[in-house]
């Protein structure tokens, strides 16, 4: 069910600044906000809108402070630590079937989150993705910053877009890195700035070498990845990695990956004379 | 056209003991044996047999050595570095076509490899591959250590060989490391020993964790791969990579991946508790 005008809706913030920037959207639109912050996680900007604290392994916590205030619908958002083993023990009690538990932490990101949802759902909650609540932070279609995506990155957009797409089968691949034809690193659960310091590797070692510089970053989701807690996402840092790993662009699929602290990301990707462009997926 | 018994083979020799693997194989199965040596690269073990020295980036002088010898079918094997660019300028002179050399350098190693061949084709030599020429260092079917392989492991290694052969369309992937139902990493132009040193560090970061052991690497040849110079290997380096990632075993595709080393690489392997295994592809 979408968002009723003028409804409220909770935000569970992780880290980073994201949360607020939803918050700033979702009230853009004409609706309501509550903050819960994760404690630990959630940053200062919290205090900006009316919220309260809850621990993450607490979960109950969470739920009343959303049910106090007749709040049914939440997004998730921000970066959260995976929760080591001893704390996870602590959460145990909390859940009816604790080998379901066990599998959906030992899982990949999509079943994490896929639990996370699955609780929410069945205490009476609905997960809206950010696309939903705030869609005017996802990526449009074309070129975003001042630097034109040049036509012969066009076949390398598409074999990383259907390298992603062949991927998702495999729970595995938000992100790959091609030029010159060849795909050159696919991200897994080591995240994009990880799989960028690789390409780095990669040039420095001469396992590739380019005649001029053409690498690209393509990012978009997986295929079955649920849009409502997992969107791929691009920020300043995204830039930073890209810049240093000797890209010339970063490629992501249009309506289907946010853009993080969007007017600093391409003042930076402007600056170091990289594109950034939405692309159909 | 098949090795003929008691025909003399060239072997093109880079780094490493393998050369000298395939020389003793090929002996062993009757046949005679000619190496080149290439000049910084080829190690001492040579000079067990017929041998002469040569430059890489001088192939007059390795088609020159194998043709007063009257030898017409060569091997491939050993390690060479990718030349820079300075060193590739002297090679341009030998090429008719610059423009195909610099494509060949800048692409994927299939395309280097592939490049190598048929520059070997066109002077009039036939080059094999070392499952042809030396059988035997292929992985046979089944246990290959003292440690047996669990049939937990079973749908993993299912999940791996499914996932290589679906990379193969993009020359990507000649291994995976899985566990747990997941794919944990995909080998790209880093190298198996690279890709293992980002599982330590995806268990580190606890990107992944594991209720118990369970990660396997799984390799394959790609689904394009030019069997006759770049067949996929395993050696003890490998096991120690593995050993180091805390994977449990190493599942190859039978007949299609090369034991270097074998018996050191064996003995290592059961001493760490990892089983070796070829499975069916």
């Amino acid at each position: 069910m979408p968002v009723v005008p003028g409804e409220r809706i909770g935000i569970i913030a992780g880290s980073g600044d994201f949360p607020f920037e939803i918050a700033s959207s979702i009230k853009r639109a004409g609706n309501d906000v509550f903050i819960v912050g994760l404690r630990g996680f959630a940053e200062r900007g919290v205090r900006l809108f009316p919220h309260v604290y809850a621990d993450m392994l607490d979960p109950h916590c969470v739920l009343d402070a959303l049910r106090k205030r007749d709040i049914r619908k939440v997004v998730l958002a921000g970066g959260v630590a995976r929760p080591g083993p001893m704390a996870l023990f602590s959460i145990y009690t909390f859940f009816r079937n604790r080998e379901e538990l066990r599998r959906i932490v030992s899982g990949g990101d999509d079943r994490i989150l896929r639990g996370v949802v699955r609780l929410f759902n069945e205490e009476g909650f609905e997960v809206l993705g950010v696309d939903q609540v705030a869609p005017d932070l996802l990526a449009p279609l074309g070129s975003l910053g001042s630097v034109q995506m040049n036509d012969e990155s066009k076949p390398d957009i598409e074999l990383g877009l259907n390298c992603l797409a062949t991927m998702g089968q495999f729970d595995f691949g938000q992100a790959v890195v091609v030029g010159g034809g060849r795909v050159l690193a696919i991200e897994g659960p080591e995240g994009t700035d990880a799989m960028l310091r690789r390409v780095v590797e990669l040039q420095k070692n001469r396992r590739v070498s380019f005649e001029k510089p053409c690498a690209i970053l393509v990012k978009a989701s997986k295929l079955h990845q649920d849009r409502r807690v997992d969107l791929p996402a691009i920020g300043p840092k995204t830039v930073q990695s890209a810049v240093k790993a000797g890209l010339i662009g970063i490629a992501v699929a249009a309506h289907d990956v946010i853009l993080v602290e969007k007017a600093r990301l391409l003042r930076d990707a402007d600056r170091s004379g990289i594109f950034v462009a939405g692309v159909k997926a």
